[in-house]
């Protein structure tokens, strides 16, 4: 398993079960949707800064981790709606006519 | 090579240097940044309003649109400020503890 | 009527009536919240890319723009909804502890 | 006086000379044009999701304190810039044909 977001994927369903106590991720899906929106609203907001502020220093650590900020509340938003990363990739790879598909499928099959 | 987002960025690369009436992603490079950011901020608020439908409705057909919308901005935004999405999942590996960092280390030394 | 939003409001409050192709505002009603909310968000990434360029141009031509785009569709959204912008206005009045309510409650009275 | 703009861009004024301890307003102006573009940000997305949910509910309360939050964020963004929130209520007399320019010019030969 190499695949960053595959991992994330199945470390956020993890926690999606526990205690609202025991993990930031649990935390937001007691708060519910509108939370996790507000999130995500809030992580584009810091990335669109960060954008700015990195074309004009050339220092592009925070535009990373704000990026970060924003894929990873959006990938809560989706397990949230149980809804799979995947399926978003999937998305992506037919828009591009990319592999992603096929190599699912064949997976699947194997 | 059976990553989408990797294929993507390498697609997103490739049409970085194209003429800016050959592809959508060319035409946003040559508009510049601020276009670039408008984009992830609206796809942003779209996602979030799929969302408020999808709960209502279980059809996730939509928000999965949008995220994809709203990944693949994010990754010509990165590409225009020449930051790798390897660096966004990187930071991602390290916060959760997965092995996308020490396997990018063995793929370095391979 | 010297006020500048009150006269806009009357302005939305007419055009919401007309037909969807007489003028901007009816179409937005005809396409409905979801694509007046998406104004509203589009203008507040335009107006906080803006407020960035103006930190650094000292031209603040465009920020005014934009911030004006911003209140234009939020009061759009509001009209659309049902909701005055006189409502906010009182909220506004009765946090900072102005006299916006005492005013109308007088001349509610006259 | 009987504007609650007119009010709250005094309050908002003489709080920006004020000790960053001495108010939010204050405070917000200390941590400079990000932190308050950040607030912009996160409050266009709050009343977003506070109108998804009153168009369900047809319950008003959360809209219009959201909205509220917006415009006052957005005014501190003019004053962080120097920009006086009339200059953005000129620009929506211009566009709309309201007397609100006119006006002004009347009140600044009186």
């Amino acid at each position: 398993m190499n695949d960053v977001l595959q991992q994330l994927g199945e470390v956020l369903e993890s926690r999606k079960q526990a205690s609202a106590d025991s993990s930031y991720v649990a935390s937001l899906h007691a708060k519910g949707l509108n939370k996790i929106l507000e999130k995500v609203g809030e992580e584009a907001t810091e990335a669109i800064l960060a954008a700015k502020d990195a074309e004009r220093s050339g220092d592009s650590r925070e535009l990373i981790c704000e990026t970060a900020d924003l894929w990873f509340h959006s990938l809560v938003m989706l397990s949230h709606l149980n809804v799979s990363h995947e399926a978003v990739l999937d998305e992506l790879a037919r828009r591009f006519g990319l592999s992603g598909l096929e190599e699912k499928a064949g997976r699947n099959k194997g």
